[in-house]
């Protein structure tokens, strides 16, 4: 991962690179709260001492976005008259102070998680280490710009319109904005609270899934949380035939060709067909979010401080927060049925589509285009990001390449909710033939992982015929979401016939050899479907490996292999085929 | 099932018994659009001459709320001024009218489907068959009148805040009330869309069931539309040991100690220990349905008319519209925000509990009692069922007695979304031990249904070991989903062996006997899991029974009882268990 090599040594020395690029990069208005450099060096070593303890970001300095409670640091939201001291941490800091990770404090963002772009705060803007002229995106500006800038591994966004999507494309980076409810957001200062998504930003596509996966899941009392379907995880899943999709060609907005290039780059890259489906449905739910119903409901998280101090807030904010004021249910409900149509039309499109590639944003603007017009370059930046959490997807923002200029440009994929393996899967291939180095700091993405372990849900399965990889049969098992975990040999206890295009296998009593296989994972729901598909003298039982293991695997009654040919000498299924189609 | 018993002789039988039950009846508020007899008479031949075809309502004579679209007939919403006649079915009516049904009409409602009593609309107040001088209900008032006095065998209600299951027991009769998204709502006028439910009456559990699953299902742009869960299924599913809850003690009202006995007797026939729970959340939830923003959304369904054309409405309905109006979007987030958190602890509550059981309502005003105050007595109709659609929840009004003055009352089991089938299964035992006629038409409630078919999205299972019903293993069976359905025997093809506490079936080539066994229905999704459960050297294969079918069952790899007691002489693993136990 990574993570790890950008942060090698144990936790002592990730704190010491941490403090130290923390100095070189030396960006005023990155840090709204840091932690004593003192205090960062005793965590650390304490971590050093404890040992990792199988803890999955050991030693792993992060940051987070001033909207999320952690206990003993201000909470400003960059508003600083706002600011309160939170006795606790809100469930997603503990899970990763849980999980061996080094704070190193609260970073900048646009006030009160309102805005794409970065400016929007009393305390500056943060510096784009990988575009100086250009803006650092927002809301959560300082989370994207300490990845970029080596300062953390990984960071904590929110994502209610983008947040967690633009910062990424403008420094360079990944952001992974997890489906709505996977992640409690107890303890975040509420912008929409129906809407709102913490995010992950972080150098490689699987840091992010990995941080995902230690601050997903429900949290108590979290009312807009929501339980994964049971086996879900974010890890990266690859799969070599993705049914991939791309706004018809006049839905395509770009800043300039360069961009318009580096996106039909990317769409190359992904490789297969793309199908071109009309967005605009989303396009059109998402005017919506900042001129109906739920702008008002950002003013009414913040209707006390609103209505008795608006001048402590920054003037772009106010004005949008104001608008929310006097809006009439009766027209919130049009809004409200709109955005129910919306998600039933974005239901349908993924019945049929895997992934959404869309431009992250038509382009990056630079700070002096973002003043010219702060709110119309503003808007133009949630083009591709304003619908996703109306419509219930997923999304996971990875870099495509830069302008001759040096501007930034990334791409987005969208899956419906609860997609983020196979977004990941998408993504992590994407990135990976980019061409980019990771955000500021050179080096190289790293290729796609592989295959990963079997997840919680999931049960291994032996397959050790027609199933395997690329065999007749093999769609069969994907279609019931199995995913290719290993070869594999089993103990010698069995014999294995030929029942015509199948192989059976049969455990002995003596004379049992070795036999060749596949491991796959199989979500545990799909194994009683998919047993419904295999007929007799077929089943499933525990098959014994070579390495002591028992996955469920492929029996064959012993009754119905009597007096079928017995192929054991070939060793395998796969070797078996190779000698008969040789003959 | 009970609907054949009173409309017996197929097709044209029950369309006569029908038109004769409509004449003698004689309720001039009944209907408010009439199907011509002769028309009845046609629809009827025609469907004698074709004979069943397999439809599951074939020749049974059903009555629509007039709030939902029929071809060719005015849709009134009990307004005579909002009328208009629609050119299609209702996906709902159609699929009745494809399932072999007969419609008779459109009958009375309160107007636009607000209220809970019967008596708001200009058509006048459909009379109480089962207590003449009672409301009826509502708003559902004509659709669980007809199907009281034996007009209809089943019809259409709506059910927002109650108004399928009050009328249910204002009448004596089942009112099913499915979750939200489960039956289309398209062609249904709006009383508050995201709310909305098409609802069930029927004399009797089974028959709502079997109603519910013709109607039950996606349609094409429906955007309210849910996918049921695999598997789904109406109809009733016993199950011997349910976990029930009650209210506290004093979050229950009644008009009178006799409906307090009356439901404390339907808790004491439910059989088992009832939990004590605390239903405040949800009592507080209910009170913002008509305060907060969902009152709003009826004013915005039925908005250019109630500003245009005010007079038309009737003077209560009218006042409850309005005062949705000009309520603020500001608070209406407040609503929501609760709502959120009022489905969380619902959620929270029904992983502990199978089903709640209410009250339908603290007892039945008279038709005098009502009038006297007919906003506060409507109000107290709601106090029981106001909540449920806010929550996510699926429902059942029963019948549960009578008072000493013949005023009927009802209880309403309460589940989880999707929980038809438990709620049915509870149901139908505790309307057979109510000690209560057939709405106005007496009879004897039938027993609850025997353990169901096979489902869809179920795999049958066959047990011949510990996990048959009684047994040890049995409740590791029950835990994930198991459904009872027959005791069978193989074919003459196997072995049992004793492995020690359970037996292995094997398959022989010759000598092979039949052994005894139960199948049970297990979700597809749960095969998979219960089977990682499972130690070797059993796995699950298919298994030929007597008649034929090859269910998946318990197979044992013939390696694995080599060398253990052949017990095949016993015929089955619950007799041999009985002579060890004797030995």
């Amino acid at each position: 991962m990574s993570m790890a090599l950008l942060f090698p040594g144990g936790p002592v020395a990730a704190a010491e690179a941490a403090l130290a690029r923390i100095a070189a990069h030396d960006d005023p208005a990155l840090f709204l709260a840091r932690i004593l450099a003192e205090a960062v060096r005793a965590r650390a070593a304490a971590l050093a001492a404890e040992g990792p303890q199988g803890r999955r970001l050991y030693g792993l300095p992060f940051v987070v976005k001033d909207n999320i409670e952690c206990a003993g640091l201000p909470t400003t939201a960059a508003c600083p008259d706002y600011a309160y001291t939170p006795s606790e941490d809100a469930p997603v800091v503990a899970r990763l102070l849980a999980a061996g990770a080094i704070l190193l404090g609260k970073v900048n963002l646009d006030q009160f998680a309102t805005g794409l772009n970065g400016t929007r705060s009393p305390y500056g803007t943060p510096r784009n280490p990988v575009a100086p002229d250009c803006i650092p995106g927002g809301s959560s500006s300082g989370s994207a710009t300490a990845v970029a800038a080596g300062i953390a591994a990984f960071s904590l966004g929110t994502d209610t319109a983008g947040s967690g999507r633009v910062p990424a494309m403008a420094c360079n980076i990944v952001g992974l904005k997890p489906s709505l409810g996977l992640v409690p957001t107890l303890g975040v200062v509420p912008a929409c609270r129906s809407l709102d998504c913490v995010s992950v930003f972080a150098l490689t596509v699987e840091d992010a899934c990995r941080v995902l996966e230690v601050i997903a899941g429900p949290a108590p009392g979290d009312r807009y949380g929501r339980a994964a379907p049971a086996g879900w995880r974010a890890a990266p899943a690859p799969q070599p035939h993705w049914r991939l999709a791309a706004p018809l060609p006049d839905q395509l907005v770009f800043d300039s060709p360069a961009e318009a290039a580096l996106y039909e780059a990317a769409l190359a890259r992904a490789g297969g067909p793309i199908q071109r489906v009309d967005i605009a449905p989303f396009l059109a739910i998402a005017q919506r979010l900042y001129d109906g119903a739920w702008v008002t409901e950002r003013s009414a998280a913040l209707r006390g401080f609103l209505t008795e101090r608006p001048g402590s807030l920054h003037p772009v904010t106010r004005s949008i927060l104001e608008a929310g004021l006097d809006k009439r249910t009766i027209d919130a409900w049009d809004d409200f049925h709109a955005a129910a149509e919306a998600r039933r039309l974005a239901r349908l499109l993924f019945e049929g589509v895997d992934a959404l590639i869309l431009p992250t944003a038509p382009g990056l603007p630079s700070l002096a285009d973002l003043a010219a017009e702060p709110v119309a370059a503003n808007s133009r930046l949630g083009t591709y990001t304003n619908f996703v959490n109306i419509c219930d997807l997923s999304a996971l923002a990875v870099p495509a390449g830069f302008r001759p200029d040096g501007r930034p440009f990334g791409v987005t994929l969208v899956g419906p909710a609860f997609a983020e393996a196979r977004l990941a899967g998408l993504g992590a291939a994407l990135h990976a033939t980019a061409g980019v180095g990771l955000g500021a700091m050179g080096g190289t993405v790293p290729p796609p992982p592989a295959p990963p372990e079997l997840g919680p849900g999931e049960l291994p399965l032996l397959a050790i015929g027609a199933h395997m990889a690329g065999l007749p049969l093999n769609p069969q098992l994907l279609r019931h979401g199995g995913r290719f975990l290993a070869e594999v040999r089993t103990a010698p206890l069995y014999r294995l016939h030929d029942l015509g295009r199948r192989p059976g296998l049969v455990r002995v009593e003596q004379g049992g050899v070795a036999v060749a296989g596949e491991v796959w994972a199989l979500p545990a729901a799909s194994v009683g479907p998919f047993l419904a598909e295999i007929p007799p003298p077929l089943g499933f039982g525990r098959v014994t490996l070579e390495d002591g293991t028992t996955p469920l695997g492929f029996l064959c009654e012993a009754a119905g292999a009597t007096g079928m040919p017995d192929i054991s000498a070939t060793g395998g299924w796969r070797a078996y085929m190779a000698v008969k189609e040789r003959a």
